[in-house]
C-alpha cells in the first residue's frame, strides 16, 4: 500500500481539496452514522484504489451505508458542503475508478447486498449495488436461473453496472449495458431517480439507463440495479484447441463468430501464458496460442455446436479439439484459463503486474496481438496475453518493478503504444476495465470531440462536479465553483 | 392531409415560431442549396407528420442533403439565427417525430443513402442515415449477412435509430439500442463527431451511442451509423398455433423465453385481429389469440427447437402446431401476421386509424392485453391486437373518425387508460414507437423526476432548443432564449 506521493503516475495526481467542507462533512457525518462511519487510515486506505500499481488516493472517511436513505443523507451533506463522493463496491477496479485525488466520503455498498425481487417468469431480478456476482448466482440457484456477466474477479453489481464490466461470456450473453434493465440513482440534487421500468424494452426517452451504466460514479450514486437473468444451461460442454499461430486461431474464432454458432466463451492464450500455466501448475499443454470455448445449450445443440467449432478449427489448422462434456473434466481442460492471472504472476513473484485491456474488431484482432507479441519481445517484457477473442478484446499482464520509476515508465510507454495501436485498427482503449485515472489521454485520442459532449453532460447533471471527480475526462481539478 | 388548425391534440400545439431568424435562414439556404431547397406547399406536407391522426405541422422549407458537410452548414445557420432543425427519413414515425410545431427546416436525407462500407469479417456495415431496412438487405445480400431489425416499415436506418425502433425479431436480435455500434453526429456547434469506435465492445467513457440511439433527433443530427449485422440463417422454419385463452398463449411465450428457445420471432394476434385476416384474405383460421412463431438456424438446429416450442404449447392448451420450413408454405402460415395492418384497416375502410403501442414484463402480458381487450368491448371500439409477446409488448390498432371530435377524444381517453395500465404493470409507455408528440404526458407519469435529467441533458447539448424543439418532454415553447 502506497500514500499519495508514492509516485507521480501521468493524470493520476492530486486534486484541490475544499478543506473546510471536507472537516464540516466528516463532522455532519459522524453525528449521523456514528459507528458506520469510519475514518481510520486502514479503513481509507481499503478504500482507496489498491489493485494495481496506481498510487492510491485516500478519501478522508468511509461510511457503510444500508438504504437509498443513506445515500441520500450523504449526497445532500456532499452537495451542501461541495465536497466528492466516490461509491465503493468490492474495490475490484483497475484504472483507479475509487481513487479519491480531491478527497471526500467514500460510500461503502458491501451492508446493502439484499436480492430484493426475483421475478423469475420474466427473468429479471432487483438488487442492491452491494450484492456481488458469486452471491447474487448463489441466491439463484433454486430458480434455474442465473446471472451470466463474469469480469473474473467476485466484484459488486453496482461496481460492475458503473464500469460497464463484461468478460468471458459476452461473447454470447453481452455485457452489462446489454443485462441492466434499469438502475435507480441518487442524483445530485439528493434525490433518487428510476432510469427506466421492468419492461424487457423501452423506447420512452432518452436512455439514462446506458448514461449511467458505465459513467464510474461520475453522474450519481446507483442504489438498485435490475437485471436480466438466463436459464441455466441444461448441458455445458468445453474444450480447448492449439494452433500454430495467433493468426489462425483468430481466423477460427472470426469464422465461429460469422457462421453464427452461440460459443458461450471463446478465450485466446498467447504462447507465454500458456507457458506460464504449464510452470504454475505442471501441466503439459502446447506452448501454443490456444482457444478455450465453451458451449451452453442441451445435450443435443451442445454436441452440434462442438462439432461445427471442431470442423472450423481443423480448417484453420487447428491441433485436436479436445472436448468434454463432463463438468469434472471440463474443469481439468479449462484449468491454464482459470489460473491464468496467477500464472502470469508466478513467472516473477516479485514485481508487480499491470493489467491492461484493448478492443478491436474481431478482423484485427491477429494484427493487434502479434503486434503487440512483437512489442513485448523487442523490449523485453514478461506480459502474458489472454484474449476474450470473440469480441476483439484482449488484456496484457505486464510484470513491472514498481518501485523502479524506469521500469515503470517502459510499462507505460507499452500501454500508450498498445492503444494507440488498438485505435489506429479501429478499436476502443478499453473493452470492458473503463477509463478512470490511467486512460483519460487514450479516451481523448479516441474520441476527441465526443469528449466534450461527456464534459456537458457530466456538467448538466453535476455542476458542481461532486460525483467521483477527476475520473473519465480531467485530471483532478478540484471541485468546480458552484 | 390536415393542416396546424386541423384540431387541438393534446400537447399537440403550435410553438413559438421565430419569423425574423426563419426568414433569414430559408434566403441563406436557397441561395446556398438552389434546387436542393424546397418550400412548396406539397414538399412542406409530405416532411410534416403524416402516418397517424396527429395533426401535421409544417417546417417552412426542406434540404435535400448529400453529405455530412451539407448538414453542418444547415445547422451552423439554424444555429446562428435560432431556427428549429427536423431530420426526416422516410416519414414513418408513427408518435410525430416529424412535425414543426415551431417551424424551421426538415433535413431529407433520402439522397444520403450510400452503404459506405461492409466489414464481412466484423459482422457490421457503415452507412448513410436515408438507406433504408430494404435497401440494405438487398445490398448485403451477396455477403451472406443482415440487418435484423424489421419495424414493419421500410423505414431509413437514421430514422429507426433515432426512435430506438424494434419490430418482430428483436425478441431474438434485439433493438436498435443493441445493434448500433457507432454513430456519427451534427451537434449544436455544426462540428461532427463520432459517439464510439467500431470495436464490438467498449468501457470508454460515457454511452454517447446509447444516448443518441432513441433521442428522436432532439440532441444532434445523426450522419452516419455503424450496426451490426448477423449471419443469413441456414435454416427459417415457421409454425402457427392456437390457443384457447390469451392467457395459455402467454405462458407458452413465457415458457419458451425461460427454457432459453432461441426463437427468432413470437408474435401474438388476438381474437378480433385474426378475425379480420380471415375477413381480410379470405382465410379461415381459428379465430383466437393465436402465436405466429419463427425459428433461424441450421436444419437441426430449427427443427429441434419447433419440436421443443411444439412440447410447450401442447402443455400450455395449444391446439395443433402447423409447422413448416419450407419457405412457400411459411409465407403462407404467416400471412395472417403479414397483413394484420391492411386486414384491421378493412374492417372499417371509411375510419382512421391510431397505431399506439405499450411494453410490460411478461409476466403481466395476458393481464394487461386482457384487461385491454374488456376496455375494448366495453367501449364498442374495433382495435385489434397484435402483440411481440417475446418482449411483452403489443400494438392497438384503434380504428375512429378523426373527424368526430367526440371519437377522438374517446381514442385519445382509450390511450390514456391503456397507458396508465401498462405503468401500474412495471412497463413502459412506449416498448418501439417513441414519445414525438404524442406521448409526452405518459412519460412524465412513467419517469417522474427522471425526465427532469432529460431536459437537463438536452439542454447542455442543445442550450438553444434547436434540434426537434416540443417532442419527448415539453410541448413546444418556440426556441429558447440563447
Amino acid at each position: 500500500m502506497r500514500g499519495d506521493d508514492a509516485m507521480a503516475v501521468k493524470d493520476v495526481r492530486p486534486g484541490v481539496r475544499n478543506e473546510e467542507g471536507i472537516a464540516t462533512v466528516l463532522g455532519l457525518l459522524k453525528q449521523q452514522f456514528g459507528e458506520r462511519f469510519q475514518t481510520g487510515q486502514s479503513f481509507r486506505e481499503q478504500h482507496s484504489h489498491t489493485t494495481t500499481y496506481l498510487p492510491s488516493q485516500l478519501p478522508d472517511g468511509v461510511v457503510f451505508v444500508e438504504s437509498a436513505e443513506d445515500v441520500k443523507a450523504i449526497v445532500r451533506a456532499c452537495a451542501t458542503h461541495r465536497v466528492p463522493v466516490i461509491a465503493f463496491g468490492t474495490g475490484s477496479s483497475l484504472e483507479g475508478q475509487v481513487n479519491a485525488p480531491s478527497g471526500g466520503i467514500s460510500i461503502d455498498f458491501s451492508r446493502m447486498n439484499r436480492v430484493l425481487a426475483v421475478n423469475a417468469e420474466d427473468l429479471d431480478v432487483v438488487v442492491e449495488p452491494g450484492v456481488t456476482r458469486e452471491q447474487l448466482n448463489t441466491e439463484l440457484r433454486d430458480t434455474g436461473l442465473f446471472f451470466p456477466i463474469d469480469p473474473g474477479a467476485n466484484a459488486s453489481i453496482g461496481g460492475m453496472a458503473a464500469t460497464r464490466a463484461s468478460g468471458t461470456n459476452a461473447v454470447r450473453y453481452g455485457t452489462m449495458k446489454d443485462n441492466v434493465l434499469s438502475l435507480t440513482v441518487v442524483t445530485a440534487d439528493g434525490e433518487e431517480i428510476r432510469t427506466a421500468r421492468r419492461a424487457r424494452k423501452s423506447s420512452a426517452g432518452y436512455d439514462l439507463t446506458r448514461l449511467f451504466v458505465g459513467s464510474e460514479g461520475t453522474l450519481g450514486i446507483i442504489t438498485s440495479i435490475t437485471l436480466r437473468l438466463q436459464g441455466i444451461p441444461e448441458k455445458i460442454g468445453g474444450g480447448v484447441c492449439a494452433f500454430p499461430t495467433v493468426k489462425a486461431a483468430c481466423d477460427a474464432v472470426i469464422m465461429t463468430i460469422q457462421m453464427g454458432v452461440p460459443v458461450a466463451r471463446i478465450e485466446l492464450l498467447d504462447q507465454m501464458q500458456m507457458r506460464a500455466c504449464n510452470a504454475y501448475s505442471g501441466l503439459s499443454y502446447a506452448e501454443k496460442p490456444t482457444l478455450f470455448v465453451e458451449f451452453n445449450g442441451t445435450e443435443q445443440t451442445v454436441a452440434l455446436q462442438s462439432e461445427q467449432f471442431s470442423v472450423i478449427a481443423r480448417e484453420c489448422g487447428g491441433e485436436s479439439f479436445s472436448f468434454t462434456a463432463n463438468a469434472e473434466e471440463r474443469s481439468r481442460l479449462w484449468k491454464a484459463r482459470h489460473d491464468a492471472y496467477w500464472a502470469s504472476r508466478a513467472l516473477a513473484p516479485q514485481l508487480n503486474g499491470l493489467s491492461t485491456d484493448v478492443c478491436v474488431p474481431i478482423s484485427r484482432l491477429a494484427d493487434c496481438m502479434v503486434e503487440t507479441q512483437a512489442d513485448i519481445e523487442e523490449h523485453g517484457f514478461l506480459a502474458p496475453i489472454v484474449g476474450h477473442a470473440g469480441d476483439g478484446n484482449f488484456h496484457v499482464l505486464i510484470l513491472f518493478d514498481d518501485k523502479d520509476p524506469a521500469d515503470v515508465a517502459r510499462a507505460e510507454a507499452f500501454v500508450a503504444r498498445l492503444n494507440a495501436r488498438a485505435l489506429s485498427m479501429g478499436g476502443t482503449c478499453t473493452g470492458e476495465h473503463g477509463i478512470g485515472q490511467g486512460k483519460m489521454s487514450f479516451l481523448e485520442q479516441e474520441l476527441g470531440g465526443a469528449v466534450d459532449l461527456m464534459r456537458a453532460i457530466k456538467k448538466s447533471l453535476d455542476p458542481q462536479n461532486i460525483f467521483n471527480p477527476g475520473k473519465i475526462f480531467a485530471p483532478a481539478e478540484g471541485i468546480a465553483d458552484a
